[in-house]
């Protein structure tokens, strides 16, 4: 069987996606809208060998934790029963930025792995097919399969087959940036299926929460649309809050952020009054993640690199879907 | 007619207030409950006096700011319509800790200087009633009328003459104990009505807030009853965190905090990891407040004494309701 080697980009969700309406085949309770970002990218090289007895995960260079290889291996067995091989694949998989550390390293991961396991085999299957598959390995993952701008849809099937990203956007139709502060290169403290199980079980507000999605999400399609920034931004900043609000009055309350990623909310909105379209956003780790078209990058990376305890930013723009290369 | 000298103390909402049901009448949406704290102190001096043209505030030595001073003499045009007098007065009114820092001076502000003002005008009036009028100066004033643990009813005549506060516990009845940090002694960026006000208007999560609130009343009244320190520290915790959840969410997010207050958090679920039985809770500003018992309140105080960004800390007790001194 053929080598394949794959890279794949994560992504960043402006309208968030927080809550599951089915855990087993990862299917979101409400839709989404991302950015595909170069330059943070999983390259991922697979190989299927009958002489093989078990998957071999190899994860930056080192062999992988249990609980990382036993992942992609059950994502595997999903790809062998579609395809109606039995062979046993090494993985070889790389990360270009800190891994597990609220900077989306499952969604490329697992987009770039269902792609190279898909090609590997000999599969046809389509894109949207693809998204649906790579969401199986990580929900978000689903979003890494299109470039530019994408649109995960919640679907509504129970098999999943209509819960895949489609782009709305391509990499090059619209020069949006995002500057990431690496606050904080640990783990997370909490990983995301767990907050979003213990949000959706305990806050009072996870309802309010899933209602306000398709309401952000509808108007976050049209600003795409219109290339309306300044919409774009503060329902980028209104998600990003509204979800870890939720979140934080769960029970217990989950707390992703640390202080640095509440300087860096205070930063923005100065950056704001100074006028500085920047908007804030935030995922399931502390890394503040900051939203601004090109002309405002350099004020914008220049403010958060002086903000204590900020140990590097990372300067994002749009890229592209899953490749073979 | 007579001088009256009054001390009143300062009030930490443990099941918080958010939410007016009558802005004008400062009628709540919800009950609350708090801790009445020695030594945050305010003293406030009255006279009325037939020589003055209009009422003279000094405020910690110095002429008060026109806001502050219109909103007492507005305060005291409502005394002055329930006893029939048309005197000005003078009032010389000092906090024994930073004004105006969401360390609610304000509260103790209005029940000095209700009681103050009744007393100097002889006015027959109960300790519940004297809660009503404090509570039209700043709703929480109406906490600090009576001393040791409060209950504040949210009431539901329009009139506000059931919207009142009484104490659940004596200043002696249960040794908690309460360390506040000083994480920025700066004014608020967001004044608490308005920023109520504002939640109430916007945010998502303001009716599954007032709730939530119900329901942590009454179970925070059964482990006062109770002397439940695990359960009245947990809800104490949860209501501050779906409080500022509640805010965060409104539009533009409501953000209290600073860095420091989210690194006190932490610190918080550390101590009690390492057995310390610690609770955080915040108001409208960025201190962090920490309630324990006697027993771990050493502990606490080094550790948020140390918490980098705090300035100073202060040590609370549960002390006494407004006196005459």
């Amino acid at each position: 069987m053929k080598n394949v080697r794959v890279r794949a980009l994560a992504n960043l969700a402006l309208v968030k996606y927080f809550g599951k309406r089915d855990l087993q085949m990862n299917l979101p309770a409400a839709g989404s809208l991302s950015l595909t970002l170069e330059p943070l990218s999983t390259t991922t090289e697979i190989a299927f060998r009958p002489e093989l007895e078990r998957d071999m995960v190899l994860l930056d260079g080192k062999k992988a934790a249990d609980k990382f290889a036993s992942r992609v291996s059950g994502f595997l067995d999903i790809v062998r029963d579609m395809s109606g091989t039995s062979e046993y694949a090494s993985v070889v998989t790389e990360n270009a930025f800190p891994t597990a550390a609220g900077l989306a390293s499952s969604a490329s991961g697992f987009a770039a792995l269902a792609y190279a396991a898909t090609k590997a085999l000999g599969m046809t299957i389509d894109k949207e097919q693809l998204s649906a598959l790579a969401r199986r390995g990580s929900g978000s993952a689903a979003r890494s399969i299109p470039g530019g701008i994408v649109v995960w849809n919640a679907g509504e099937k129970s098999d999943g087959s209509d819960s895949f990203a489609y782009p709305v956007a391509g990499p090059d139709d619209w020069d949006l940036r995002v500057v990431i502060g690496v606050a904080d290169p640990g783990p997370k403290a909490v990983g995301s299926t767990e907050a979003m199980e213990l949000t959706r079980t305990t806050s009072p507000y996870y309802r309010e929460w899933l209602d306000s999605v398709h309401i952000d999400l509808m108007n976050a399609l049209r600003a795409v649309e219109q290339r309306n920034f300044t919409d774009l931004g503060e329902i980028t900043e209104r998600s990003a809050l509204s979800m870890h609000a939720a979140a934080l009055a769960g029970r217990p309350g989950i707390l992703f952020w640390n202080g640095t990623t509440v300087e860096a909310i205070h930063l923005v909105r100065r950056l704001r009054q100074q006028g500085t379209e920047a908007y804030f956003t935030c995922d399931a780790g502390p890394q503040p993640k900051i939203v601004c078209t090109k002309s405002d990058e350099d004020t914008v990376a220049s403010a958060l690199e002086s903000l204590p305890g900020i140990t590097r930013i990372i300067r994002c723009h749009l890229g592209a879907g899953v490749t073979e290369i």
